[in-house]
């Protein structure tokens, strides 16, 4: 929980929501908590909370007006704004961010990719120009871009999060296994496939051991 | 929390701990978690906590033996045993896995992607063979994989779920922004990037109203 009263599990849960919502068949007038617990096999509380703190058009035995759920939805998370962002490292995860078609819808734009092997014709990628390192600083100032996404090697984070703050990001989305140092001021979001990978596998084992020892 | 004692948060730590232990341009004989809290920036209680709940080489004032420490907190992590996986999907984000090295080092060995669009002659992405869906089901029965992970769009997530589930995963590491329904003996692991996208939009957003009013 933080001072807007909403916790990163219920922001995390909303885009599915929204998910749902939309990719039903035949959108009924209304649709209630209760609907959409089961439908993704959540808790009913649970989502019941979630859609209070996004919206108040629900009723008691009515539900939500789906088109207004799913307008305050969007709304919340900020998808009628954009934020622009840069991305560094066209590797093979940064290639498959710059060409992801969902972020656009979802109110993130990344203008382009910038990686130290990029050749001087900056070729395409999902539609996005891959940019020398050269001119990482000069695009982040000039457009006044808040948002970095650094998809490189470990031991060129530290150095890639340093460019861009100074370039003057205020938000680090960090995919390298690495703990970045900021400035106060600078937002860092991580996400380490190998950090979730480690959950999964010793949740895993924790699991398979339990059957093993018959509990 | 769960059965094991650790925490999620933990779990994810550990990684961060053992790629800056393993990275040192010079190891010393012991490190403090004095030092690898400074380091990385983080707490230090937490960071004495973490070592603790993994390790019992701890000494006051001196800190752990540093090749201890290392291998105490891989065995943890299951480094040095190996789970299979199989990973459906050979789009971007998929293709993307299939060629991070990092996950072998780590315990995890995917041993082949399945697409609705491979071809006949199985092409290698990363030096994995990417298979037709028919060949998904034998595949992970034969060789008794126990870890789906999932690179799909959403509408084919489900689906894709069921089959893994009925050919006898006991895992699934979802990429897909959907909400899977799968059996109680079955683990599911979100990694949405749309859902983490909301958080990071929501915060930073958050942190720029803050500031325009002063706070």
């Amino acid at each position: 929980m933080d001072k807007s009263g909403i916790s990163n599990q219920t922001l995390k849960r909303l885009p599915i929501y929204l998910n749902y919502l939309k990719g039903m068949s035949e959108q009924p007038p209304n649709v209630s908590a209760t609907t959409i617990a089961q439908a993704l096999s959540l808790n009913e509380v649970q989502v019941r909370k979630d859609l209070a703190s996004v919206s108040c058009g629900g009723r008691p035995k009515v539900g939500y007006p789906t088109g207004l759920l799913i307008r305050d939805i969007e709304r919340f998370l900020g998808y009628d704004e954009t934020n622009a962002a840069v991305l560094v490292g066209a590797g093979n995860l940064g290639r498959a961010l710059l060409s992801y078609q969902g972020f656009a819808q979802r109110g993130l734009d990344i203008v382009a990719g910038f990686d130290i092997r990029a050749e001087a014709e900056a070729p395409l990628v999902g539609g996005k120009r891959v940019l020398p390192m050269e001119a990482l600083e000069g695009v982040v100032r000039l457009m006044k871009i808040p948002i970095g996404i650094i998809t490189v090697p470990s031991q060129a984070a530290q150095q890639v999060c340093d460019q861009l703050v100074a370039a003057g990001v205020r938000a680090i989305w960090n995919f390298a296994p690495v703990a970045l140092r900021v400035p106060p001021h600078v937002l860092v979001q991580n996400e380490s496939m190998v950090s979730s990978l480690a959950v999964l596998s010793k949740r895993l084992s924790e699991k398979l051991s339990e059957e093993e020892s018959g509990l």
